[in-house]
Formats: C-alpha cells, structure tokens, sequence
C-alpha cells in the first residue's frame, strides 16, 4: 500500500533550486536560520507525518467524529498529534521568539502545512487553525488576551478555530446576525448560531477558541458593521479555571470526505451566559480576519495540492507495478502484459497529476516568499511584495483546489475499478480533496475577489509587478535553447491575458459591473494557467541550468523529468488558454440573459 | 428535498421535436405502436421511478449490500422492482413478440433506461443488465437455451450480468484465464475467478445467470480464443430443480458510490463442479459480447446523464430557494438577499449541468435511432447507420460520463458546503457518477477504440458518414438568423476536427501507431465537443422553428431556455476545441518520450 505521500526531494529542489529560500536567511528577522535548520524541520516534519499522522489516515476516515452526549468524539491521535505539535513548537513555529515563536518563514511553515496535510489532510488541520486564530489574537488583540490565550494555544492544548458562516449567511458576511451586547465587566454577551465551523469541539483538547465575526448592537449595517471577537468554550477565571462559557454544539456535519474533523454547528449564548471579548477596535473585525482568511486561503490551496501530492505517489506506485495490456506496437497475445506506466495514456494521467501537483506547490511557495519579503524584506519592495501576495493569494487557493479534484480523479481512474474501491487510498483522497473549492471562500468567491478586487486594485498595479516578474522569468529563459520555446509560450500566454484584461477592464471602466464580472471564475482559470505556467517555467530554468552543470545519474533523472513535466504543462494545459481567452473576449453577458424563469424544465 | 430528477417536456422535445422518433411507427417492426403508447410506456416508467424508485435512492446507498454466510443481501426494494419490472413487461419491452417482447424501439428503451436511473441509478442496474444478458442467449444461444433461461430472465425473477473482468486481466481481455473443459454431456466445466461483477449475487432474485468470457482448455491464445457461455448460479435439472453449480461469491467490494448494486468477486468450480453451456460457436465469444457491451456502453452514458439530471433538477431547486448574497449593482446591505440563482456565476454554473444533461441525452437517443435503423430501417441504410451508431458509441458512454462527472461537482459547488454534506443529494451523485468513466471500459479504452479502430474502419467511412450528417443540418441551421453564427461556429470546429484526423491518419499510415494513438484520450474529448455541438444544434433549430410557430407563453420560456442553453454550449464548451486542436496536431509523442524511471521524485 502508497506509504510514500510526498518528495522531498522536490521539495529541496523548490526551496533552494528554484525560489532560493535560502536567501531569506540573509533578512534580520530570520537570521538565526541556515539551510541547515530548514532542513532539520523539514525533516522533523517528515518524520512526523510518516508515524504520527499517515498512519491513521484511513482509520480517521471510517472511525469519523462522533456527537455524543453535547460532545464531540474524534480519533485519538488528534490529541497525540496536537500534543506532540505543542511540544514541538510546530503551532507557533512563525511566531516571533517573544511569544514563543522561532521566526521561521512562512514558505516554511507551508512546507510544513504541505507535509502534514499529504500525511493526513484531516489531521492536519487542527494545529493549522490553532496557529492562524492564535495569530490573529497576537496580532490585533490587548496584552491581556495575548497572555490568557497564546500560550495555551501554541502548546496544542487549546483549540483555535476561525468562526465566519451562519445559516441565512454563507459566502455573505455582509448578513451575519450573531450579536454582542456591551456589558461593565470587559466582556460583552454574545447570541446567535455559526454553522460549518472546522474543529470547533471535540475531545483532543481541554478548550477551543473561537475567533468569531460578531455584531456589536447598534454596529452599522453589512460588512461594516462587523467585529472580531474571542468566544472561548470554556473561559478562564481569575482562578484560572475553567467554566463553561454556553457554547453549544447543535449538531456535527456527515460529510462527503475531510471526515477526520468534525465540522460543527455552533448555539452562542442560549442561556444568556455567552462572553466574549472584543479583538482591536469595534466594526473593524473583517479587516483583521482577513489576516487569517489570507492565510488560511494559502493553507487550503496547500492542503489541496498536498492531497493531490499523496494521491500521486499512490498511483504512480499502482502504475509501476500493475501489469495489464502490451504496448500498441506488441500485441502478441504470449508475451506477458507491461506495467501499465509502459502505456501513453496512462502516462499522460501521470503527468497531468505531477504537472498540478508541482506547478500548485511552486505557486504557492512563491506566495510564501512574498508573504516573508512583505514582512521581513527590505523596506522599499515591501509593498511591492504586498501587493503580489494579495493578487496571487485567490490562485493560490483556487487552481490546486480545483486541479486538485480533477488529479486527485486522473489518479482514481489509473486504479481503474480498484480506484473507485476503499482497498485503495485514492477513493478516500477524492472525498477529501473535493472541499477545497468550497471552504475559505468558494473558487466563484475567489473569482470575484480576484478580478473585482485585485486585479484592479491601486489602477492594477499588482498585475504590473506580476507581469514584471514574468518577463524576468522570460527574458532568462530566451537564453536557454531547450526552455527557449517555452518562454515564448508564456509571452504568449500573457499577452493573451494581458488583452482579456484590457477588455474587461474597459467594462468596468464604463460601469458595467455585471458584465465585468460575469464570468470571473472563468478568468480565475485562465490566470491560474498563466501563473502556473510561469512557476513551471521558473522550475524547467532551474532543471536546465542543473542539468548543465553535470548532475549524478539519480539527479540528471530527476532534472530531465521536470522538463518533460514542465513540457506536458505548455503542451497540454496552457492551450486551454485559448478557449478560455476566446470567451472572455466575449463578454456578452449571455449568463445575465438567462433569467431564471427560463430554466424552466 | 429534490423530488425531481428528470424533465417530462424535455424528454418530450427530445423525442419528438428533435429526433422525430414517431418515425420509426413506419418501419414494419415498430408498426403497432405510436406516439401515445410512447408516451404511456414514458408515463409509466416515470410514475415507477417516483413512486418506486426514487424514495428508496438514500436508503439504499446508506444500506449498502452486506456479504453474509455466502450470501449478497440488498435492500428489499431490489426485490419489489425486479418484480414489477417481470410483470409489467420492462426487461423484455425490446423483445421481439414470439419471445414474449413487446417490439419497442432502442430510441425508448433508452429513455426507459433514463428515468429509471435518474431516479436511483443503482436500482436500475439490475433489469438493465439482466435485459442486456438475455437479449445475448436470444441473438446466439440454442433454443434450449434461450427455452430454459430468457423467460425467468425476462419475468425479473433471474437476474443476468455480464462477467469479463479478472484479477490479472483488467481492460485486457486478451489475459482471461477462466477455463472451461468440455464434457460428453453438452456442458462444460468451468473453473476459474471473476472480478467487479455488477450484480452478480444477491437476494433479490431467486437465481443469477452469467453471461461469461471464458477459454476454452486448446484454445488459441488471445482474444481469438474467448468463448461465451451461460453460467447460472443455481443450474436447472431436467425436473426444474435448481441446483448450486459451484459459483460463490468470494468477495464484495465497498465502493466509492454505487453502493446501491453489490459489485463481487466469483470463485468458479472451486468444487470442481461448475457447468457452463457455450454460447454460440467457440472463440467467437468476444464478438457476440460486444453486443452487449455496445449496448450496455450505451446505457452507462444514459446511467451518466441521468444522475447528472438528477444532480442538475436538485442545485435548480437550491439555487431558487436560497437566498444569499445581492446583485453586484446593489450592494445595500438592509435589502433582502437575493436567490442565489440571481448570481451571474451560479447560472452560469446551471447552464454548464444543463448543457452537459441535454446535449449528453440528445447524443445517445440520436444513437438510439441509429440503433432502430441499423436493425429495422430501410434495407438499403442500415449499412451507414450502423456505421453511425459504431463510430458514435465510445463517445456516447464518454462524453456523458467525463462530463457528467463534472457537471455534478459543479451541481454540488452551487450548495456550497451543504453540498458536501450529507442532507442533500449531491454527495451521494457525486459518489455514484464517479463509477461511470470506469466500467464497460475506462474513458483510455473509448478513446483508443475510437480512433484506433472506429475512426479508420473502412477507410474511414464511418466519420464521412457522421460529416454528412453535420453538414444537413448546419445547412439548415444556415437559413434560420438566430441559429446561423452557431452553424458557422459548428462547422469551424468540424474543420478543426478534420484537420486533426488527418494529421493523425497520417501517422496511422506511416506506420507510427504509438504517437498515432498518443492522445487517443483528447482526440475522444474533441470528438465529444463537436458531437454535442452537433446535437446542441439540432435542439436549436427545433427551438427556434417551434418559437416561430407561436407557442404558448409556457412553451415559449422552455423554447428560449434552450436557446440560451445551446448558445451556452457554444460560447462556453465549444472554443475548448481550440487547445485539444492545438495541442493534438503537435502529436509529438511527449508523454512516450517520459520514461517510467523520469517519474524519479
């Protein structure tokens, strides 16, 4: 059975190869780093992932959380996993050396989010949430929730969840109805219900945390009225023990797959007893959580390429040793069959699978490197840096978690009849994977936010960076003769962006916001191909030059796959820009004319 | 909760607007019937699969079949419906009369098909299969076969199945190692293993009767040497006694989805006492099979499209009754929210489920007819229609398939995260459609079967054929304004596709069968593309003239909901032609030259 769920040697050749992490080291704030640490936790992480979390992979799936007398059971190793992630610094691990933290880099806190999440997606996810909601507490909140919440926090033994949806709400936070009342005590009484909430009860902690969007009575209407507050489960006293704070579970989701976490429904304040505590300033909450709604955007768009990475190693196995068939130029019926990898068509869903799983993990570490240079960097390219993180972050989550699904399905179909049987891992990784498009923003959210927010943003400013960075990426790559072609594809690719851009822009620009937005996840799509394109090219230079300074046997392997890979990317993916630019460019608003009294039948 | 999975005025337009399938009462086979016993058999089957089928959809994937002391037990309900299936005629409807048929044609057959699987797709596995297996025995077997096994067959009291698959053979049938001896008593002894055979045991049946791939022991290797026999479970004596004939259940896979029908694995004459009876002449089993298989490939693109009709009727249904969210050109969050189907992108989303329902149903009732023709047309046609019906069947259980997968996911995406969620349906289709790129052959196998072998028949008649047919309509489509850009549209990408079979004819003719059949997989996609195109079409020009005939207010809503739709097709599904185009004519043999030892790390 698929013990293998990552490669690391990928992963060196990303960090240092290609996006030259190292670097990084060279920055005040991550001085105390080498290559050598990185590393040592990418090697802890690992090792933590093979015998802590890949293990109960399937277990966490068959044996999903219970509801049981208003509390939630979940598998037993969530407690051993959060302990052994407190105690190994793993929550806190971005956080500066005054709170407990070890200044690592947020490419490398992805790394270590990508290994945990290909171990066990559904395991993954309790110290991930626990690190965004403790740091947006360390961000925007007083010193005193600061020393009552981080600490406990960061050792794994509170839970920290971000609470966002209601029920009449969903995707439109503008509607949220849960309330605070001021109270003279500090704390305010909080009332209403959150449905879909990630890990906000179970049993392998003592207490959760929720980082919740509220509305403080009297609050302006919509987006602007909302604030951020802690909701414990349990609140600390004076004393420091712990009372029950009227949070309530009324009820936990059956889902589709992401079974090894309980997604709840949450009753605030039923008794009157509900406190809360204001994080930062009143109606300011949407601004702060979005700290943590960017960050987890990053984690999901990771968590969707780690599955499709577990996925591919499992069909890449199945592959190499299932025979079946005879290559199309032998078919004597005598010989014995090939592996079915000697096949072209399996192949090609081979490399489909890789080609999503590289590109996606490129992309989004390059997001990180943004994410640690906008913070860390040299103060004169810190917006600059900003700026790219911000229109890159909606790719980021969108193209893995939708490639992903459709990977994730090419590896199933290697499988044949045994991917769709529970024999195998690649059914359970097909449940798993389809939530990404859905949580932290749906890829039609993402769609909205990147072309009616990003993209025209600062007079579209971001998307000059972003073309800068490619053209470098270009230039250097027309140098090359084996990766000549394909920067010439990629100026194509952009170009054909460039003018899709300009079309729609020119409707916004004459206030048709209907029609500008009327097919953005449509332009999500073909950004995505455009971004991805460009990682790919960034990753076939660095396998070239490597290739050219005369690599051992095992590496020279390694290299000439990745170009091969990177190829299957320009041959086969990025003609898709094609259609997609052909219909943008269209931009008749035919899906505004469907009015819905005509799907009648 | 969703109650409607299937649109009546649609199936109606289908079969009578588009297709003219009243027709065939000309033809001498089908001359006792008419539209109105049509529309009674539709009426009826309809009425089955709301009041019998339908309630029990849930249950019946909750309930899965469970392995017990030997024995499959399914829910009770299969028994109720295999019943009722007996008596009122279902299994046997295209039977010729002295066989106790009622002479229906393929064209209805096929609807029959649909609503029953619309209605709860594992359910209606069971007749179909069963129709399938005894419509073999009858074209090959002896009398006294088709004497002792069709009318139990057809009265739903035994069930039939279809048993090709083993451990070691998968989609290569030329590896089968089921033996059969033969004895000086007509029958032979069968020994051997089964797997991922659909229905191939359970309680809902008083009997079960394989129709199997076996070789015979002298055999010549390959798939010259398949022999077909009927293999039952319990094997009638001479005083109608049934007794057990060494066929047991090994094993019961737990599926992804589809878990309304027992899917096993058969040990065959592990006792050494296990008959089979040959069908027909030795080493010809594979042709006859092929009539099955041809058949059921047809029904598993209607099993497709139905769940995704199912899938389509119930995010319509959500779409209108949750509101969320405003109209981008009211952003004042004291209005109500909207129905999300207000939203540019949740239509858009509609459109691509309902594009990819009826352009999949009209595409395999258009091959239905071929069917009817081939067999009962006139004389002097029934060569190009089945030339038409051979050439559009891979394509017919693909497109269907692929796509339906995707257009339950987006079905699924448009309930968010109760999409994912076990309260509605959409998880349970998006689990049960996965099954359909897989069995009676992988999409890999379609696209090999198509250019490999259904492209270059008889110099490659069948597509000169297909052109012809394209071109009738386009040239009506030509004169009629509304429809004459997507006339132009279709032909354009007509061209694309006749450029593309001739670069690839060309390596076929050189010799270089590898990168001739490369990309068979894309090559079927965009076959798939214009096909639909190509029916989208035919459903428009019905539409339009309909429209111009002055329907009534109601009629009208339905006629430019379909323009709209087709108009969807073109804009959104066809320019996808452009990068399959671009990339196929490369045929560079890419995924050749990746070597199974690149895909190190």
């Amino acid at each position: 059975m698929a013990d293998k769920f990552i490669s690391e040697r990928n992963l060196r050749f990303l960090l240092y190869e290609v996006l030259d992490v190292e670097a990084l080291t060279r920055r005040p704030f991550f001085k105390d780093h080498d290559r050598q640490s990185f590393d040592l936790v990418i090697d802890t992480a690992l090792k933590m992932g093979r015998d802590l979390l890949h293990p109960s992979l399937a277990e966490m799936d068959q044996e999903a959380p219970r509801f049981e007398d208003g509390r939630v059971i979940v598998h037993p190793s969530v407690r051993t996993f959060m302990t052994e992630c407190g105690q190994g610094g793993w929550i806190g691990a971005g956080f500066p050396y005054d709170l407990g933290g070890q200044q690592l880099p947020m490419t490398i806190l992805l790394v270590n989010s990508l290994i945990f999440a290909a171990a066990n997606y559904s395991a993954s996810v309790y110290p991930m949430l626990t690190t965004g909601a403790a740091a947006l507490i360390a961000a925007f909140g007083s010193q005193e929730l600061i020393r009552t919440y981080v600490p406990p926090m960061l050792e794994g033994r509170w839970q920290g969840t971000m609470a966002l949806t209601e029920p009449q709400a969903g995707s439109s936070l503008a509607d949220i109805t849960t309330r605070a009342v001021p109270t003279d005590e500090g704390y305010y009484r909080i009332s209403g219900q959150k449905i879909f909430i990630s890990a906000s009860d179970h049993d392998g902690v003592d207490n959760v945390v929720h980082l919740m969007l509220v509305k403080i009575d009297g609050a302006p209407p919509g987006v602007k009225g909302i604030s951020l507050f802690v909701v414990p489960k349990l609140r600390p006293e004076a004393d420091g023990s712990l009372v029950p704070n009227d949070v309530e579970v009324a009820g936990l989701y059956h889902k589709l797959g992401y079974r090894g976490c309980p997604i709840n429904q949450l009753a605030l304040g039923e008794q009157g007893d509900c406190h809360g505590w204001l994080v930062g300033e009143p109606h300011h909450g949407l601004r702060y959580m979005f700290q943590m709604m960017n960050s987890a955007r990053l984690d999901v768009g990771m968590g969707a390429a780690a599955i499709a990475s577990a996925a591919y190693y499992a069909s890449l196995e199945y592959a190499r040793e299932r025979p079946q068939g005879r290559r199309l130029t032998d078919k004597d019926p005598t010989r014995p069959p090939v592996p079915i990898i000697e096949h072209a068509d399996v192949r090609r869903m081979l490399l489909f699978q890789r080609a999503v799983v590289d590109g996606s993990l490129s992309l989004i570490l390059q997001c990180g490197v943004y994410e640690d240079l906008a913070h860390h960097g040299p103060e004169e390219e810190r917006e600059r840096h900003a700026l790219l993180l911000d229109l890159l972050t909606p790719v980021a989550k969108s193209f893995p978690s939708e490639m992903g699904v459709l990977s994730v399905s090419q590896g199933l179909q290697i499988l044949g009849g045994y991917g769709y049987c529970d024999e195998f891992p690649l059914e359970q990784h097909y449940r798993d994977a389809r939530i990404h498009p859905i949580h932290e923003g749906t890829t039609g959210i993402q769609g909205l936010d990147l072309l009616g927010r990003k993209v025209v943003m600062r007079g579209g400013r971001a998307v000059v960076h972003w073309f800068e960075e490619m053209a470098a990426v270009i230039q250097d790559g027309l140098k090359h003769p084996t990766i000549e072609p394909y920067a010439v594809r990629l100026q194509e690719a952009m170009d054909r962006l460039a003018a899709v851009t300009r079309r729609l822009s020119g409707l916004a620009l004459a206030g048709d916001v209907e029609r500008f937005l009327a097919d953005s996840t449509l332009y999500l799509e073909l950004f995505g191909l455009v971004a991805v394109a460009w990682q790919w090219l960034k990753q076939g230079l660095a396998a070239d030059k490597a290739l050219a300074a005369g690599p051992s046997e095992e590496d020279a392997k390694f290299y000439q796959g990745k170009l091969l890979t990177m190829k299957y990317f320009f041959h086969y993916e990025l003609p898709k820009t094609l259609g997609l630019a052909e219909r943008l460019k269209e931009a008749d608003g035919l899906t505004l004319d469907m009015r819905p009294s005509l799907f009648a039948d």
